[in-house]
């Protein structure tokens, strides 16, 4: 099977990433808390929400991972490709399609939330990521650049294990996707979770200077995490035939 | 391997809407809010109801999507066949077969609902789709008519994309069941969540004219979402030798 | 690979039933609600009852469902006979070592739960299925038996569907195990979810006259629901090659 | 496919123990219970717990199972010798790796949670194991012993038979992950849930003398009920033919 042309790799990418920032941030804005007149509270909270972004990772992968590789990510494509599994003239297209994809999302869902009355998106935080006072549950700016950093890092183990020959086939989407619950389960109360860039920007231009003022260190601390994987993947686990794009064998 | 008759695939349709609807809104109504004697939520919320439905879809492609191609829902088939891969003629009796097995199932949970006292289908909402004051948390037509549109379209590209054949095989039901978890998960306070009118049909006819006045939007919204996604998926990402139904190659 | 001798099969009825009696319902004895010391519910509530008697069936279904079928429920087993997937002659054995494999499991939960001070197995219901006063929440006997019969004959259709040779191979599992926790996010309340008479009598021994009094509606519906199923899937969906051990082939 | 280097297996053996820790240890400090400024409960509670563990060893054996079996457990290479799927020369390294990976996650866990004002890691538990006064729930330590031993014991026997050459490929981390998952529904309110001495460990060194006197329980009852299992398994459901790595065949 020949590898598809960019253009189309780059359109998966967009889709890709529009529905993890749509489904993620958008299950987090809408659906993390609701409280019925009664006051009981019907919310998905912090488990919904690590569920929503690893499904859409799952979902996604089986769509379109067999056209682009299924990154959704420019942590993951920047790991993928310092571990030899994709190609660093594709970087630049691959890293503009996915904050793209995850900016427009972020405008549909700030469309739907001021359909309800009294939304805000600059008090209510719009699922950006944040630390020490812009921290869900006030963790510093060193916690949260370990977190991102240690939690991307496994990420792109996973990604490049689960995508390795030598694991069964097929089975890719589903390790990814859940390794990304695993690490919202772990860390949306330090930081919201962000482990990906364009998932980060994709909600920041919309919430306000706080937010954008923080989003530095969850471009940095993904991509550093994502860096140290691919590179030490490579040293530690190599295998001389795997040359292929990223879950574009599974 | 042969399709099967017309009637044996209707038949499936059947049984697939009937699981979806008995399952997911079945869930809604016994289930996602239940106090204890001392005031303890055991209720799955609407993180369970968002489970449930997308699990009647993953577990009933398994049973019966090899039948029929596991649609299950209107939406799905006019998506499918606009995408190429279901034919114009199989339309009107797919149809016919989901909404009467979203109606069966809807009597049925009545039936087992009305076995508690006090319960009243009108009062209570019975699992019906809504917008404005009909809306979970208070969402505008706009908003919901949107989130439906962009729902259904995203549910429809993972579904072309995972029975792709350049998918891997046998994991579409799982990654279309979980797309169904990831949207309930996003929209349930938006709409009550929809995206496949047999669904919203199947309980509106016994909540009431309030429900059934509205019903429109949620038969209108997932068929606009589902036909955009099966022009667009058959224009970006062709695949000349794809002229399988549905999920029928998993 | 030829069918492995019933000691053996018997053996792994008897592993499989212990393990859904032990994991699920010991989960809603644990842990269904835990308060803090200053009133937090960290319990799993219905929601993660529900996911522990899936799971039960998926991981004991690739477990040892390769050796006996997997059907750990004497309702699966009746159902598979009728539809021509095992043998009639097999049904009383397994039956007793599902019946065996049950008890031995509410008898070791007994002996964890009066681990902790103030355990009355009669007061806390230990997990029992109940109708009218013994519903969780408060459904009549008509209710219950609706639901019970409609959903075993759902969970029936799903076995036999997902097993059938038409599937995707090795997915029966996963398809078999998350329908019992479909059927237990829409039924807990209402039954506390039988579906399965093993299930309900190796809980009821211990729990006291009244919880047995009711068990006949729990051994009853389940048998009704499944042959039901296992004679109409037979004759709705035929297939001349399938006469396999349950899942066997999976 | 020949078997990696004993050091690329002890390597990967680090890893895989490394994110279970961080990742299931890690989810319970930081996630369990996270109180909003109007006091809603938004943490992901044990069943979040649970499902984490579960995803760190599914995950992680998609990632690296095929490297050195995939245990992150020395009650799982235990019972992975005595049931002849793994040589008693590998044990004790593997011991080592476990438990240093274990440890490695303790260390950066506790520097993370330093980073929000006010945690004690030995008020708070650490998330370690515990009985009678430190058992969550209050059970006693015989209760606690019994449920460590049957949970480990069903774990291996899972992990045995999914990874049986007679079961279907690829599927064994879906099984196995999921089957820890469903360990920890039933038994965080009784012990927190161990089955591996190399998760007591890890986090036990850091929070301070009173949890340390009770890990031998947590040692010691995991090793005995993978014993047992691995023991029993090999007698009761011989394969003549199997000698693979655990899991790698997967």
């Amino acid at each position: 099977m020949q590898t598809p042309s960019l253009p189309t790799r780059l359109l998966a990418e967009f889709l890709g990433t529009f529905v993890l920032v749509f489904g993620g941030c958008g299950s987090a804005v809408f659906a993390a808390s609701v409280l019925t007149d009664d006051s009981i509270n019907m919310g998905i909270g912090f488990l919904g929400v690590a569920l929503a972004f690893g499904l859409t990772v799952l979902v996604m992968a089986y769509a379109v991972g067999h056209i682009s590789g299924g990154h959704f990510n420019p942590a993951v494509t920047l790991g993928a490709v310092i571990a030899g599994r994709a190609e660093w003239k594709d970087v630049i297209p691959y890293w503009v399609s996915q904050i793209i994809g995850a900016t427009v999302a972020g405008a549909i869902l700030l469309a739907i939330a001021t359909g309800k009355d009294g939304f805000d998106p600059v008090a209510s935080g719009f699922a950006t990521n944040g630390y020490a006072e812009r921290s869900p549950d006030g963790y510093s700016l060193a916690a949260v650049l370990i977190a991102e950093i240690v939690l991307t890092a496994i990420f792109l183990y996973v990604i490049l294990g689960a995508t390795d020959r030598r694991a069964p086939v097929g089975f890719a989407p589903v390790a990814i996707g859940l390794a990304l619950t695993l690490i919202h389960l772990v860390s949306i109360p330090i930081s919201n979770t962000s482990v990906n860039p364009a998932r980060s920007l994709g909600v920041a231009w919309f919430a306000g200077p706080d937010a954008l003022i923080q989003v530095w260190a969850f471009v940095l601390a993904p991509l550093i995490g994502a860096a140290i994987a691919g590179f030490t993947y490579k040293m530690l686990f190599p295998d001389p035939e795997a040359a292929e794009p990223l879950i574009g064998k599974a």
